[in-house]
């Protein structure tokens, strides 16, 4: 990777997490980015950033990114994407369509904390094991009512836009909402295998624009390198099988990096 | 009201929740909107929208926004004041300051949520009694980390940018982000009484914002007349006594609208 690169991300280097929805921008985009927590020495630079070193506006937490052109620091995942995506041609020019973009990262980000509080719904604070219990029943109505919810909602919004002859979130371009909702769909294939199996025949356009996503020579091949990191029980789509569904008989996992 | 205003808010009528941060920005940059669901008549309109009547962009929940002008429908808090603060002249003009005013904006709409969630931490769909347990080991978890997480993460803000003789996030100008926070302040006094009178000492510029905003004038009529909808227990700030720290002997708790 070049030195001095347009844009350094900076996140938590054994995660996808948040970043990951930054990162599918800047693989899509085929753009010039650091990852820079994941460079030696990089962890130290992105905690003195986190404290405050330099003049820049304080994130409250990672995922943040400084562009080299002009030098701001951009924090909160759906800020940073409105933000760089026109640049990196990820959303149309209108200011309308930007917005709705926006909009949709955002309920997309709402559903991710809801994902993540499936197994930490007491406290980030604490461990997993700590709150099992709580998490037992917090999963439970977030498989019966949420994944449902969110997920009916973006097939509905496919399918009331006709517009082109593939699936798009946003008319008939390519996006950076379709690539974190592709994301959203594979976390939850990874956390919630049995239960995302039972609904999946009722989300058709949703796994559409998954299989569109994937198929996009530049993430194709980013989804196969070391620069994804797979997913795992520190990240926020976290596989604990006793929190999913029981498999249905004859059914298999495939693994998902 | 006007009949043709040129916005309409569509938001639940008895709760100030998510829509107050909208209700706020036009009621400070004296808008002509209308607050439809207040209306008679009006809770049947926002529910045909929500359920997809007419060719706007579907919302996934309220609030949302007619804008009378373009005929865009707006969703998502944080999206909705991004769009319109432009012209209600609530953010600076600049691209690089509106993304910044963004940034702080989602900053305190996770913060709502974890409000939220700290009387709700399993489920939205069951009540309050249903996880009382529960809230009491989030909302202890709340008062400890997260309040002073957050609220002295905003202090560091106001520390930090020194622009101006008055307190504001954003510069020297006043925006929709000091008029957001000034919410979450009354918000959390309403809720955490005890807990927010132990923290305030350590929040001098926090309060120093909010008193400033409470004594605009457009604000402060607003605030004293009926169309602000009082604090309630079905809300996103709740004032549950169980759930709050124990009162300091002598101290008293003032009544906020």
């Amino acid at each position: 990777m070049p030195k001095r690169a347009d844009y350094e991300l900076y996140y938590w280097p054994e995660i996808q997490g948040r970043g990951e929805y930054i990162r599918l921008a800047f693989e899509d985009a085929g753009a010039s980015y650091r990852d820079v927590a994941r460079e030696p020495g990089g962890m130290k630079l992105m905690l003195g950033l986190l404290k405050g070193e330099g003049r820049h506006t304080l994130p409250f937490a990672p995922p943040f990114v400084r562009v080299r052109k002009g030098g701001q620091v951009l924090a909160q995942t759906a800020a940073i994407l409105d933000a760089v995506a026109p640049a990196l041609g990820l959303v149309p020019a209108d200011d309308a369509a930007r917005s709705t973009a926006l909009q949709h990262q955002l309920t997309i980000m709402d559903f991710v904390a809801e994902a993540h509080d499936s197994h930490h719904p007491i406290s980030v604070a604490l461990y997993y094991e700590q709150q099992k219990a709580e998490a037992k029943a917090r999963a439970a109505q977030f498989i019966e009512q949420r994944i449902p919810k969110f997920m009916g909602y973006f097939e509905q919004l496919l399918e009331r836009n006709r517009k082109g002859k593939r699936v798009h979130l946003l008319g008939s371009e390519h996006s950076y909402v379709d690539l974190s909702l592709f994301q959203v769909v594979r976390g939850l294939a990874y956390a919630y295998p049995n239960a995302c199996a039972r609904l999946a025949r009722k989300l058709p356009r949703v796994h559409a624009l998954h299989d569109r996503v994937a198929a996009r020579p530049r993430l194709a091949a980013y989804l196969a390198s070391p620069r994804r990191i797979p997913f795992n029980e520190q990240g926020i789509f976290r596989h604990y099988p006793e929190l999913d569904l029981p498999a249905k008989r004859g059914a298999t996992r495939k693994k998902r990096r």
